[in-house]
């Protein structure tokens, strides 16, 4: 991944990051060799800071900042430390972890997904939980599976278990899972290694907003079972869906046990309560617990296990299906007013994001300088591959900036396109 | 370490685990070489669940219940939402994450250590900071030096991590050092290789009680040097001192830039906000912030910084003192009353342990279930050793329950101990 190229008005954490000509390297020869080989490559959560003063946000997959549930947080504090406060500060936590875990497991159900506690483990977080998991499969000399474009901080993940990353393209209908196909029977042929794990976002995906389609689902489980990896299912996105039309999970469709799901609150309660969930076999769920050291935050997790067991999480993700539908609506109608016809984006049924792709000789990275002048920042496609692709392209979030503003930094992004035909 | 013998009255995750015969394996061979060997054994956490109703809890190394601010938290929980409670429940967090770090640069600076921002990891609690450092510098192949007895958990993190560990005498001026430096030489002299890291819990240590001289302090820190180590300084009891007497932190000892020390506020605030901090040279921070998966928990991290920032803390920390003092003397008077002269104790200046060594022939995992039925439950010693060691030994905590339980629990073990004699 290259580095962003930052002007005055674009304030990065590469200005954080020390020149290599200020560092000493001392201790760099103690370091894994995985670390030793990461050393200047920027980190998870660098790019958050790519940003221009008066210029429409695009880039920014957060949370619309209104929705985040502040004052019910407030309440849910005070009754959960009135009620458990000992046990919700104290190691282990109160039975707030019971209550949690027993929701999840009876939502998975309702999702046709058969699960009992054993085969739930909560984490700090989505990321935190695809980190465990490769801790449990991934040696240095294994390979996995992604889609290119993904979730950048799957990537840095990834990448710091040292382990060799291949991508398959993305389409409409979401990973193309024939092209994996092929790829597997390619290996198989020449005895080379097949890869233990295959990380997919079926819903919505980060970046381009896609869903995998059912057939494709079928598909990625045959072939999981017929090479003998694991699929990592990261569902962070399907709560947020913004028609009836809804699939089954992958995790529903499995029938072996091979499919690690993973889920998480930061997009229906909030980030910053850094609360996901694993689900899977029991005996990966036992050897994942042993890997999570430190466990999760227990006063948080009481606090979201309150939100969840009163009735409040699908009040809330019922009023923020609305508030996106709604923000989807109005971009996707901004890019048909204001971009030129070379421009294509995705249309994604739920979530955050539309994927952009221009013209070939159009570098988003490049560019983005001159579209932070003209009023929007957005992330460069190339963020989102593990290899040196995806230059033309970029992702657009819809979760973040205020209603009326995304037609403004479309339309800047229009002006900067048409700048370059 | 060998399971803990149970009995109905003493419950145990024991019975979460599942049996071997009910294990179908079946993705086994997926894991990592290192996960392999761990199928099986006791997870993190696992020793939590040593009760006996009735008995009285000496095992807990949990901070004593009523001091838990839970009503400070309430009034924390509050303010930060009101001020900033978009930044606060978003990614990245708002100005707190600043307030927090410059409250811990300043406090470090404040006991001579040399830091600034870049030096400072905010981490999801102690534990989780040891693992990420061992992510950094630790391959199966490496090897790493701890004392013997150390925090139980931190094994578990080594183990995790498929390294040898090679453990260490604590006499009552703490690790044995020159033992190590004899080892070192060997290992020089025979071109074996020399370990990656050496942990140590300088102050009160999990579970001895005991403080490691200043002399051995400057020695250790000459032996990193000399052989190219990183020490790990886990300072988890060092603000609970029921002295005057502080000696100055290997951090502030250290020269070369090889320590890594390990700070938390679960023994000062709570264990539930999960909050625990690095201070390392800053080329070792940046390596660490990449492995730190998922960040921080920014809420939570909101309310300890609040809390710091406002006084709160070191008020808290003052009351501790007195608290844990008296737990203290009264524990070491009840030892002196009831116990035979056969057993041995530390006398702690801090923290919340005492450890007791009984004669050889007595086996504590053995004796515990007789000391349940007389009233008492403590952690035996085995638990704290990488190899089967210490099977004479035991821990007590004398933080967890009330006052006025202390002399009946020790009363009680003096019996079972007597009736072994």
């Amino acid at each position: 991944m290259s580095i962003l190229i930052m002007s005055d008005t674009i304030e990065s954490t590469q200005s954080k990051c020390m020149k290599e000509s200020d560092r000493s390297g001392a201790f760099d020869h103690l370091f894994t060799a995985t670390v030793q080989d990461q050393i200047g490559s920027t980190g998870y959560g660098d790019w958050r800071l790519v940003s221009a003063s008066d210029a429409v946000s695009l880039g920014y997959g957060f949370p619309y900042p209104s929705s985040l549930p502040s004052d019910d947080l407030v309440t849910v504090t005070e009754a959960v430390l009135a009620d458990e406060g000992e046990h919700v500060l104290q190691y282990g936590g109160g039975s707030y972890t019971e209550q949690l875990t027993d929701f999840l497991v009876e939502r998975a159900q309702s999702s046709d997904i058969d699960c009992d506690p054993s085969n739930i483990l909560l984490t700090n977080g989505g990321t935190r939980a695809i980190d465990v998991v490769c801790r449990a499969f991934l040696e240095p000399s294994d390979s996995l599976i992604v889609e290119g474009p993904t979730f950048m901080g799957a990537i840095s993940v990834f990448r710091n278990h040292g382990v060799e990353i291949d991508s398959f393209d993305v389409d409409t209908d979401g990973l193309d899972v024939d092209a994996v196909a092929e790829e597997l029977r390619t290996r198989e042929r020449e005895g080379r290694e097949i890869p233990k794990l295959l990380y997919t976002i079926p819903n919505f995906q980060n970046p381009t907003g896609v869903t995998l389609s059912l057939d494709r689902r079928n598909r990625l489980l045959e072939l999981a079972d017929e090479y003998d990896f694991v699929l990592i299912e990261d569902d962070a996105y399907g709560d947020l869906r913004y028609t009836e039309h809804e699939l089954p999970t992958l995790k529903a469709l499995d029938d072996t046990g091979r499919v690690v799901r993973i889920g998480t609150f930061s997009k229906t309660i909030a980030p910053g309560v850094r609360t996901g969930w694993i689900i899977a076999n029991n005996e990966i769920v036992e050897a994942l617990r042993k890997l999570n050291a430190g466990g999760t935050n227990t006063f948080t997790r009481s606090l979201v296990a309150h939100y969840c067991t009163t009735g409040k999480l699908d009040e809330h993700i019922e009023e923020l299906r609305d508030v996106y539908e709604e923000r989807r609506d109005r971009i996707l109608h901004a890019l048909e007013t204001h971009m030129p016809p070379a421009a294509e984006w995705t249309e994604p049924e739920g979530g955050f994001f539309v994927w952009v792709t221009l013209p070939i000789h159009i570098d988003t990275e490049e560019m983005l300088h001159d579209a932070a002048e003209n009023g929007v920042t957005y992330l460069p496609g190339s963020m989102f591959f593990p290899t040196d692709e995806g230059s033309n392209s970029l992702r657009l979030s819809f979760s973040y900036v205020p209603l009326d503003e995304l037609e403004r930094g479309i339309a800047a992004l229009g002006r900067t396109v048409r700048e370059r035909l």
